[in-house]
C-alpha cells in the first residue's frame, strides 16, 4: 500500500516526481523518498520519515539534479516507518535502486540466500532483498537481470528500477499491484496511479500482471515475463485532475460529502429513466443467464463491504435470489459452495483493493461469472471481471469513503431492479415506485445537509467520548455499521455497531451512565421495536441520539435528542440516513483536531492481503 | 427477562418464595419483591431494589405470615429499577396482586382507557396495567377476570396472580414467556423455571401459551382460553439441584469453564463412536429428508449466535451444504427466503430466548423443518421444534455461557459428520479421523485448563485497559468474536473482534503505542498471512499476544507473548482455544473486582424480544 512514481525524459526529474508523489500521498504518507541519476551517471538518494512534506525540505536543502528519478511514498508493513526503511532501497553497492509497493512473501528466503553470497541488509523491509537480488544476476542487462530476480520472488509486486551501469533508464514491472505507464514526448512516466502525472500525460498504458517496461527518454519498450516483445494499446484519459481539488472545503472528506447528490444523480443517470425498463451499460449478461442464477455472493472490504450488506437486503427483496455477503479476505480461505449458477458481485471504490481482487480471480479460475462494481474505469476489477457496473462517483481523495459508499448503495438498488425485471419479481407499478422514488434522493441529500449545524452541535458536545455505539435493526443495522465505521476512521473514538435486538446478549453490559448511542429506527415496521431496545439502554444510562424519518416526533418520548430524514420509499432511506452519520463523524473528528483526509495507519486503496 | 413464583399450600409461603427467587436470580437482580396474604385474608407487600440480599434484610426486620403468595426478581425493560417499578404491582385498591415476566405492548393504549375510567397509576412500568384491568373486569371471579384481561393485552407474559376477595388462591397464565407448576402434596407451585421448586417437588406441569392455571392448596385446576377445563400430563423431573452449586470455585463461570471435559465428553457420549456410524436421538431426519435439504440457516442470540458461526464453517466444510448464519432477532423481520428445501436450526441454552424462540415459529409457519440445539429439556424451542439436538452440559447459572458454547460447538460437529454420512460428502476414512481427534478433546481441554496462570499473569498486566482487540482468520476469526464478547461481557472492557485481514480496512485506526491485541493463529494455511497482519499492528505500536498450536514457536519473532494449545484436528481447534480466552476473561474481570457471576446491565435468559 504505497505510491511509487517514475521519470525519464531531459526535464528535471525531482519535481516531476515529488509532484506525482503528492498526487498518490492517499496511497500511503509514512515516509517518502526520491532516488535520481544526475548527467555524471552518479546516483543520488534523499529519504524523509513522515509526510513528503519532510521530503521537500530536504531536498530544498540539498536538490537532486538530473533527468532520470524513481520515488516512493510509504505505507509500512515491513518496518516500522523510518528514514532506513525507507525507499529506494538499494543494493549493498549502492548502484540499483528499487521502489517497490507490495509484499514480498519469500524475502526471508531470499535474504538468507543473499546472505550466504556475502550480501549484507540495513533495513527491516521485505524490499531490500530486490536491489540486491538483481545485483546477483546481473551480467550487464537491467532488464535481464529484473526478469531473472523477479522469477524468484513470490508476493505481490510494482516495481520501479535504476542502475547506474544504465544511466538513462528506467525498468519496471508489476504482479498484483497496480502500475500504469504514461507516454509523453520524448518522455516517459511510471506510476500507481493516473492523477500522479496528468499534469504531464493523458496518454496512459495499463500494465498487466508480469509485464515489464524499459524506458529511455528516446524510446520505450513494453516484454512479456518469457522476453517477447508486446505490442500495448493506449489510451487517453478525459479525467479532470482540477476536480480532484478541495474547492472551498476545509478537508476533501467534507467536499467529498457535499458531492453526494451530484454523484447520486450521475449514477443513476441513463440508467433508472421512468418509463423505460433498468438499462446497465457494460453488463453483457442475458435473460437465461439471469433466470440460471440460484446465489449471489457480494465480496468486499471495508465500507463496500457494508454497502454489499445494504445489497443483500435489497436483492433478495427485490428480485428473491439469495445473497451472501462476505468478506474478501474471508472469502477466498472458505472454500466457499460454487457453480455455474453461482454469480460473484465484487465492489471496491478503486478497483485495486488486494483482497477483494484476490477474490475475484478466486472466483473467475472456478468458473464463475464475476461482475465488478467500481469507481475507476480500467482498474484491475474493472478489467479482469466479465460485467462491470461502474459507480460514477468521480475521484475519492479522503481515506474514509463517502460518496463511493452513496453510489455503490445506488448501484445496490439498479442491480435489484434489473434482475427483478428480468425475473419479474415485481410488477412494472412497483419497480416504476422506487425508480421514481430514487430521482428524488438527490434532492433529499441535499436537505440532510442542510442539517449539519445540528450534526455539528451535538458532535461538539460528544466529541472527547472514547466509546460510543451505533443500533439499528434490519436494513438500519447496516447503516450503523457504515456510521461505526467512519466515527472509527477519522476521530479514532473506539465506536460499534450492534443490531437493535442483540445487545441485550451481552454487549449491553458496556452501557453505562452517559454513554453515547446513536440508534437508527427509519423503518416502520421496526420502529416500535427498536423503541423498546433504546429503552432498555435509556433505563441504564445511555444518552441516545434517535436518528428516524419526519413524521415520527413520537421519537422524542424515548430518546434525548432526535434528528430527521425526509421521507422516501424505505429502502432507500440507508442513502440518506447515511449522510447524517458521516457528517456527525466529520464533526467529531473535527472537534477533536483529527487529520481528517489522511487519518493514521490507514490508506485510501489497500493494495496488500 | 425476570423470574416469578407463586406457591399456595399449608408452610410459610415467605421462605418458600424467597428461596425459590433465590434459583432464579440468573433471571433478573435488579430488583425484587413479595405479596402473601394471611390468615386474616389481608395481603401485604415486601419489595426492594437491589438484589435479593436487599428483600431479605426487609422481610428479617418485617416478617410476612401466611401461606399464599406470589414472588418476583427483577430485570428492568420500563422504568429504571427502583421501589416503586418493582414487582408485584397491585391494583389501585390494593386488592390485586401480579407478577409479571414479559412486555405489554399495548399497555399505553390500557394505561389511557384506564386513566379515562377514574384509574390512576404510581410506577413506570407496562405491568401496572395488568392488576388494574383485571379489578375493571372482576365480577367476583378472579380466573374469568384474568382471562378477560389477558384477551385485551398484546405482548409476552407469565403471570402469577392473587386478590384478597379469593385469598387462598393463585391464578396463573403465560403467553411466550417461560412458566412451569410444581404439583406438591396439599401444595402447588409456579415458576419460571424448575430449580426455583426443585427444593420441594419434582412432578412438573409445563404449559403451553394461553393456559390458564387456577390452584388453591386442595386443588389444581387447568383451563384453555376458551374456559374450557384441561388435563394435562405430569413430567417427573429428575436433574440434581446440587449440580448446581459452586463446588470449591470462588464463581460459578470458573466452576464451569473447568467442567467443560466433562461437558464435551458427555455430549458426544453414545453419539461418537469409533467404527459406527453418528447417532443421534430425537432426530428424524431421513435419509431423503437430509438429501432434499438445499440450504441451511442458523439463527441464535449472541454466544449462541458465535457457535453457528462455527457452525457454518463446520458443515459447508464437511457436507457441503451451503449455511446461512443469522441473529434471531434480525432473521425475523429480513423476510428470509425459506422453502421445502430449508432447514432452520436454532440455538439457545435456556431453549427460552424470546427472539429465538419466534425465529422457530416464524420459520414453522412458512413450512420449514425446525432442529433445535438447546441445553434444556422440555425447554420451549425444544418442545416446538421438529427435531431436538442437546447439549448435556448441565445447568449453567453464570450469565457469560462458557460450557453451553463449547458443547454447541461439539454439535455442530456431530451434525457435520451426521450429514456428511448421510450426503455422502467426506469419505469414512476422513469421517473416522475426526472422529477419533474429537474423543481426544477432553484430554486436550485438560491441558489447557493447566494454563491458567499463564492466563491470569496476562491478565493481571491488562486488566486496566480500556479497549481490546481480538483478530483471526477464517474459523479463528468466529473464536476471535467469542472471545471478545466474554471480556465485554464481565470486564466491562470494549473489547471487538475482527478478521485479521479487514483490520487494515478501517479500524486499523483504533491501534496505537499499546493497545492490546489477542491474535488467534491456529490454523496452518492462514498461519502466514495472519502474521503479515499482526506485523502491521506491531509496526504501530499494538502490543500482542499471540495464540497458535504446539509447535508453531517461530510465532514469537513477531508477537509480543505466544500461548500454545495442543495440536488437534484443526477444525476442532475452536473448542481448547476458546478455552484460553474464556480463562484469559475472567481473570480480567476478577482482577477488575467485577461481579463475574452477574454483570451488570445482563440476565441468563433472555426472554423479551
Amino acid at each position: 500500500m504505497c505510491g511509487i512514481v517514475g521519470y525519464v525524459g531531459e526535464k528535471n526529474a525531482e519535481s516531476i516526481l515529488v509532484n506525482g508523489l503528492r498526487k498518490l500521498e492517499y496511497r500511503g504518507y509514512d515516509s517518502a523518498g526520491v532516488a535520481i541519476i544526475n548527467d555524471k551517471g552518479e546516483m543520488n538518494l534523499s529519504k524523509s520519515k513522515g509526510r513528503l512534506s519532510g521530503l521537500e525540505e530536504k531536498l530544498k536543502q540539498n536538490p537532486l539534479q538530473g533527468s532520470v528519478g524513481i520515488g516512493h511514498t510509504r505505507w509500512a508493513t515491513h518496518g516500522e516507518p523510518s528514514d532506513t526503511n525507507c525507499h529506494p532501497h538499494t543494493n549493498q553497492k549502492k548502484t540499483i535502486s528499487v521502489v517497490h509497493n507490495g509484499i514480498i512473501e519469500n524475502y526471508l528466503e531470499i535474504k538468507e540466500f543473499l546472505t550466504s553470497k556475502g550480501y549484507e541488509f540495513y533495513s527491516e523491509t521485505d524490499t531490500e532483498v530486490i536491489p540486491n537480488l538483481i545485483d546477483y544476476y546481473y551480467k550487464g542487462n537491467l532488464l535481464e537481470a529484473v526478469m531473472e530476480a523477479t522469477s524468484k520472488i513470490e508476493g505481490s509486486y510494482a516495481l520501479g528500477i535504476m542502475s547506474v551501469e544504465e544511466p538513462g533508464k528506467v525498468v519496471a514491472v508489476r504482479k498484483d499491484s497496480p502500475l500504469i505507464v504514461g507516454i509523453g514526448k520524448g518522455e516517459y512516466f511510471i506510476a500507481s496511479d493516473v492523477p500522479a502525472i496528468l499534469n504531464h500525460t493523458r496518454d496512459i498504458v495499463y500494465l498487466n500482471d508480469k509485464e515489464f517496461v524499459e524506458m529511455t527518454k528516446d524510446e520505450i519498450k513494453f516484454y512479456s515475463k518469457a522476453g517477447k516483445e508486446l505490442k500495448k494499446d493506449i489510451h487517453h484519459v478525459t479525467w479532470n485532475a482540477d476536480a480532484a481539488e478541495k474547492g472551498g472545503f476545509e478537508h476533501f472528506m467534507i467536499k467529498e460529502i457535499h458531492e453526494q447528490p451530484k454523484a447520486i444523480k450521475d449514477t443513476m443517470a441513463s440508467r433508472i429513466v421512468p418509463g423505460k425498463s433498468i438499462s446497465i451499460d457494460n453488463i453483457a449478461l442475458t435473460k437465461g443467464q439471469i433466470q440460471n442464477i440460484e446465489k449471489i455472493y457480494i465480496v468486499a472490504c471495508g465500507t463496500a463491504y457494508h454497502a454489499g450488506i445494504i445489497g443483500k437486503y435489497v436483492i433478495e427483496k427485490m428480485a428473491r435470489i439469495p445473497v451472501e455477503v462476505d468478506i474478501a479476505s474471508e472469502f477466498r480461505y472458505r472454500n466457499p459452495i460454487l457453480s455455474d449458477k453461482t454469480l460473484l458481485i465484487v465492489m471496491s471504490q478503486s478497483g485495486e483493493t488486494a483482497d477483494t481482487l484476490a477474490a475475484l480471480r478466486e472466483a473467475k479460475a472456478k468458473g464463475v461469472r464475476v461482475l465488478a462494481i467500481t469507481n475507476v474505469v480500467g482498474s484491475s476489477v474493472a478489467r479482469e471481471a466479465d460485467d462491470v457496473l461502474y459507480t460514477w462517483a468521480g475521484p475519492e481523495i479522503a481515506v474514509a469513503s463517502t460518496k463511493a459508499y452513496t453510489t455503490q448503495l445506488i448501484t445496490m438498488y439498479i442491480l435489484g431492479l434489473f434482475l427483478a425485471e428480468n425475473k419479474n419479481t415485481m410488477t412494472s407499478e412497483e419497480i416504476e415506485d422506487i425508480k421514481n422514488s430514487m430521482l428524488t434522493l438527490p434532492e433529499k441529500a441535499e436537505e440532510v445537509l442542510k442539517q449539519k449545524e445540528v450534526l455539528q452541535k451535538f458532535a461538539e458536545s460528544t466529541y472527547m467520548q472514547k466509546d460510543m455505539f451505533f443500533l439499528g435493526r434490519g436494513i438500519d443495522y447496516a447503516v450503523a455499521m457504515e456510521g461505526a465505521l467512519k466515527v472509527k476512521e477519522i476521530s479514532y473514538i473506539h465506536s460499534e455497531a450492534y443490531a437493535g435486538g442483540e445487545l441485550k446478549h451481552g454487549t449491553i453490559a458496556l452501557i453505562e451512565e452517559g454513554t453515547i448511542v446513536i440508534a437508527l429506527a427509519t423503518q416502520n415496521d421496526l420502529y416500535e421495536k427498536m423503541l423498546s431496545n433504546v429503552k432498555e439502554i435509556t433505563t441504564r444510562g445511555a444518552k441516545v441520539l434517535g436518528l428516524t424519518v419526519e413524521g415520527n416526533e413520537s421519537i422524542e418520548k424515548t430518546v434525548d435528542s432526535a434528528l430527521y430524514v425526509p421521507k422516501v420509499n424505505s429502502i432507500l432511506l440507508p442513502v440518506i440516513t447515511v449522510i447524517s452519520l458521516q457528517l456527525l463523524a466529520y464533526y467529531i473528528a473535527a472537534a477533536k483536531g483529527c487529520d481528517i483526509d489522511k487519518p493514521r495507519n490507514l490508506a485510501k486503496s489497500v493494495t496488500v492481503e
